[in-house]
C-alpha cells in the first residue's frame, strides 16, 4: 500500500508555500473508492429498501423494526459481521396510523389534507360534527366553553401561516458561504440556555396542556391544529407522549395551513363548518426497548482491531411520509459506505463499526442510549474503555445534500487531516473544514464523552422548505448523484481513519453537566 | 369634469419631444377611484365569499350557481342593474366530488393524496384491491390483461415528474421583460396549427380512449393517473366528458407524484401493494344550460347609453380546491371594479356591463356562447347589431397578479389611449403596452368577432408552479396588495372607456373560420 501514498502536505506545502501537515491520502484507494462509490452505487436500491419498501419509521413502529430488520439482513449480506439489532434502553409505546381521513361537508365536500398527530389516539370510528374554535389566552378563558364542547371538532385559532416567498425552496451553498464557514474563528460552546418557567414558550406549553386537558374531559370529537408548510406540505409533530405512563388525549389532526385557515375563516365569518373523520391509529405496547442497528467491518491490525471507527445516521423517522431525507439518506450513504468499503476489498486496520440510530427525533435517544453503554455517561463523565479506543464518529443527517465539507465541532487539532482527506473531492465540490460546531443530531451523544464526533456540511436543498419532518419527505426527494457523492466520500475518510496511524486527536474533556 | 382634466399627452410630448395623441386623462377622478380602491377595498371579501363560502366552481356544479347567486345579490347590493344569471346554451351534465378517500393498506398504511378526475363516477362504497400496473403501448398490448382486473386498482406507468428546480415558485416581471414586451413588434395572427390525427398527441389520446374502454369492460375498482405537481400540490383535469349523452368510464383518481411514484415503484419492485378507496361523485341533470352572470350601471349619455364597456373573467373553476387566482381574482377584482365606480358615484356616458363567465375550462363556453347570442358568430362572421355598439372588452384571468400593464391583442391603435390611462399608474408598477396577443381566456370570444377585446399584462406569482388548475388555488393564495391595484386600475381604464368621446379602435374584422 506505501507505494500508493501522496504526501499530499508536501504537494501543498511546495505548491502554497505553507507548511501543512504531512497528512497521507491513498490516492490508489481513493480511485477505487470513487469508481466503486460513483459507478457501481446501490445507494438508491438501499434507500428504496429504507423508505418505500418500509414505510414512515417512527419509533417504536413495526415500520422501523421492518427497516432495521432489513438493514441487518443487507449487511450480513454484504459480508459485514455482527450485525444486529441491540436495544438501547427503554423507549416507550410504538405508534402508527392505520386510518386517516378527514373532511368538511358543510357548506360543501372537500376532503382536507391533515396527518394525525404522533402518538395521538383515533376517533374510534368514524364521526362527524361541528367546527368550533377556541379562543384561549389564558386558561380560565376556557371557561365559557364548558359543557358545549362534547362531540364537537375544535380548532385553535392561529394566524395563517402560509406565505409567498419569492424564494427557491432548493438551495446550495455558495462560495461565499462556504468561505465564511472556512473562516471562522473557534468559539467557546455555549451551554444552551435554559427556558426559564415563565418564558413564553413555557407558559405557552403549560397552557395547551391545560387546554388538552379540558378537551379531553370535555369529550369533544377531534382537534385540528394548523400544521407549518404549505402547498400541500404538512409538518409534522407529535401530539401526546410515547410513554407508556402518558395519560389520554384527544385525537388531533395537524392540518394543512391552507385547509386550517379555510376553515377558521369560515367559521369566524359565521358559516357554519361541519365535518367528518376517521382516524384510526394503533400504540405498541409488547417491546417498549428501543433499538439500533450495528454491525461491524472487523480490523486486522494485531494493535489497532480493538479501536473503532463509528460511521452512522438515525433511521428512525416522522410519520407523515417515509423519512427519505430525514434520514433514509444517511442512513443508505453509511450502509452505502460499507459496501464500498467490502466491494474493494478493504481489510481496515482499525475495526469499522456502523450504527443505524432509532429515536433521534424524540432527543436522540438511540445515540445517546447507546454511548452510555458503551463509553460513558455525559452527565458524570465516568467513562468506560472503550472510549479511549473510538477514534473517530462520523454522521450525516442533514438531508440528501451532497457533501461540501466538516465540521470540527471545535477539534482544531483535526483541521489539517481533514483537509488533506477532502483534498481528492475538490472536483466534487467537498472542500470546507470549517471550526464550526453543529447541533441537533447524533454526532453530539459522542462528543458528550470527549470521543471526536463530526457531521458533514451538506448542500441543504429543500430540506428546511418541504422535507424535513414532512408528509413530502419521501423517495422522490433523494437526489441521487449527492448520495453517491456522500458515501464515496465517507468511505474514504473512514479508510483513511481506520488505516491512519494515530488516532483523530481529541479536544479536551467535556466537564460533567 | 373638464377642468380636472390632464392632456398627457402634451405633457409627455413636452418633456420627451414627440409628439403623442392627446388622450385626456381624468387626474380627480384617478385620485378618487385609487383612493376608493386601495384604502377601502372590499376585494378580498368579495373574493372570500366566492371562495371558501362557495367551495370548487366546476361548470354545472352547486358551488358554481352558489357562487353565481351570491354574485348577483352582491352586485344588486352595491345598486348595479340588470343583474341576473343568464343562460349563454347548453352546457352538459354538472359534477362534483362527495367523498374523497384513498390509501395505500399493504406494505403499510399510508393516506395518499389524490383528487378524482373532473366527471369520473365514483367507486360506488368502499372498495379494496391489488394494485396493476397496465403498460400498453398499442391497443393489442391490452390482450395480455385480459379477464385479470376485475375489481384491481390499475396503474398506467409514468415516469417520475417530480422534479428539483432551485427555481423561486413565485415570480414577477422584471423591468428587462417588461421592456421586451413592449417593443414587441405586430405579427400576424397565425392559425393554430390542427393536429392531425397521426400526431403523438392524437395517438395517445386514441389510445388512452380504448384503454379506458377497456379497463371499464374489465370491470376495475379504480384508475390511478399520476398528476402533474409535487410536494402536495397536485394538478387536476378531467377524465370524462360532461355530455349528457358521454359513455360511462372507470372511477379515476390524479395522485400526486409521490404517491403515484411510490406505489409504482413497490409494485414494479415485485412487492405487493393493495388500497382501499371510497371516491363518491354527483352528476347533476337536471338543468344543463350554462350560465353567466351579467349585471349593469346604465349609461346616461342619450347618445352613448346604447353603446356599452364590458369587464369580465371566468367564475368557474377546477374541482380541486377553490379556484381563487383561477379565477376567483379576476372574478373579485371586476366585481370590486363594478363597486368603486358605484362607490364614487359615476354616472357613465357609456352603459358598464360586468360579465362572470362559466365554463371557460372547457373552452371560454360562457363567453362564447354570450358573444354568439349577443354579438356575431365568429364562424361566419354574421354579425348582430350590438357588435357595433361595443367599445372594448377587459378581461382578467392570469392570477392573482398585479397589473404590469395591457396586451394590444394586435390592436395597435389602442396603443397611444392605453398609455396614457396607465400612466397615472406608474408608481403602481403598471407602465407596459405590448402589440402582443395573448391566448386562453375570454377576451379572445369578443377578439373572435372584432370587437376589442383586452387583457392585462399580470405578474404570475406563483400561478404557473402551484395554483392554476391544482389542488392549492385556495384563498390564501390572493395577494390583497395585488388585487387592490388590480381593481383600481380596471375601475379607471372602464371610467376613460365609456367617458371616452369615440369608442376604442378596431382592427379590421376577422374573416369567417
Amino acid at each position: 500500500m506505501k507505494k500508493n501514498l501522496l504526501y499530499l502536505g508536501l504537494l501543498l506545502a511546495a505548491t502554497t508555500g505553507t507548511a501543512l501537515a504531512q497528512e497521507p491520502v491513498d490516492t490508489a484507494m481513493v480511485h477505487k473508492i470513487r469508481n466503486e462509490g460513483l459507478n457501481h452505487s446501490k445507494v438508491m436500491e438501499t434507500a428504496f429498501y429504507l423508505t418505500d419498501a418500509s414505510g414512515p419509521r417512527i419509533s417504536g413502529s413495526p415500520e422501523l423494526k421492518h427497516a432495521q430488520e432489513w438493514a441487518v439482513n443487507q449487511l450480513k449480506s454484504w459480508g459485514l459481521v455482527n450485525a444486529q439489532r441491540e436495544s438501547w434502553g427503554k423507549f416507550g409505546k410504538g405508534w402508527n396510523v392505520q386510518k386517516n381521513y378527514a373532511a368538511i361537508t358543510v357548506p360543501y365536500y372537500h376532503a382536507i389534507i391533515a396527518i394525525p398527530k404522533a402518538w395521538t389516539p383515533g376517533t374510534n370510528g368514524p364521526v362527524q360534527g361541528d367546527v368550533v374554535i377556541i379562543k384561549a389566552d389564558t386558561i380560565t378563558d376556557l371557561d365559557k366553553y364548558k359543557g358545549t364542547l362534547k362531540g364537537k371538532i375544535v380548532m385553535l385559532d392561529a394566524k395563517p401561516g402560509v406565505e409567498r416567498t419569492y424564494k427557491a425552496d432548493a438551495v446550495r451553498y455558495t462560495d461565499d458561504q462556504l468561505d465564511e464557514m472556512a473562516k471562522a474563528k473557534p468559539t467557546t460552546t455555549e451551554a444552551r440556555r435554559a427556558v426559564g418557567p415563565n418564558s413564553p414558550f413555557m407558559r405557552a406549553r403549560v397552557l395547551r396542556a391545560a387546554i388538552n386537558t379540558f378537551l379531553q374531559n370535555e369529550g369533544v370529537a377531534l382537534i385540528l391544529s394548523q400544521a407549518r408548510g404549505s402547498d400541500g406540505t404538512v409538518f409534522t409533530t407529535n401530539g401526546a407522549s410515547y410513554a407508556d405512563t402518558a395519560k389520554a388525549v384527544s385525537p388531533e389532526l395537524e392540518t394543512s395551513g391552507e385547509d386550517f385557515q379555510r376553515i377558521l375563516r369560515l367559521v369566524k365569518a359565521g358559516i357554519k363548518v361541519q365535518m367528518e373523520a376517521d382516524i384510526k391509529t394503533q400504540f405498541y405496547t409488547d417491546d417498549l426497548q428501543g433499538y439500533d442497528v450495528v454491525a461491524e467491518i472487523p480490523g486486522t491490525d494485531k494493535k489497532l482491531k480493538d479501536q473503532l471507527v463509528i460511521i452512522g445516521g438515525h433511521l428512525d423517522s416522522w410519520h407523515g411520509a417515509t423519512g427519505a431525507t430525514d434520514n433514509a439518506a444517511g442512513s443508505a450513504v453509511m450502509m452505502e459506505a460499507m459496501r464500498i468499503l467490502k466491494a474493494v476489498n478493504f481489510k481496515p486496520r482499525r475495526t469499522i463499526r456502523i450504527a443505524l440510530w432509532s429515536s433521534e427525533e424524540q432527543g436522540l435517544f438511540g445515540s445517546r442510549g447507546y454511548v452510555l453503554n458503551h463509553f460513558g455517561d455525559p452527565k458524570t463523565m465516568v467513562l468506560k474503555p472503550e472510549q479511549a479506543k473510538v477514534s473517530a464518529y462520523y454522521n450525516l443527517d442533514n438531508g440528501s445534500g451532497k457533501i461540501r465539507g466538516i465540521y470540527l465541532q471545535g477539534d482544531s487539532a483535526a483541521a489539517p487531516i481533514f483537509k488533506a482527506w477532502l483534498a481528492p473531492f475538490k472536483d466534487l465540490d467537498a472542500t470546507t473544514v470549517t471550526i464550526r460546531n453543529t447541533g441537533s443530531t447524533d454526532h453530539v451523544s459522542f462528543d458528550a464523552v470527549g470521543i471526536p464526533g463530526f457531521q458533514f456540511i451538506q448542500d441543504a436543498l429543500d430540506y428546511g422548505t418541504r422535507t424535513h419532518h414532512s408528509n413530502q419527505d419521501t423517495y422522490d426527494k433523494l437526489s441521487e448523484d449527492d448520495l453517491k457523492q456522500a458515501a464515496t466520500i465517507v468511505a474514504s475518510f473512514v479508510y483513511h481513519t481506520s488505516q491512519r496511524d494515530e488516532m483523530i486527536p481529541r479536544k479536551d474533556l467535556p466537564k460533567a453537566q
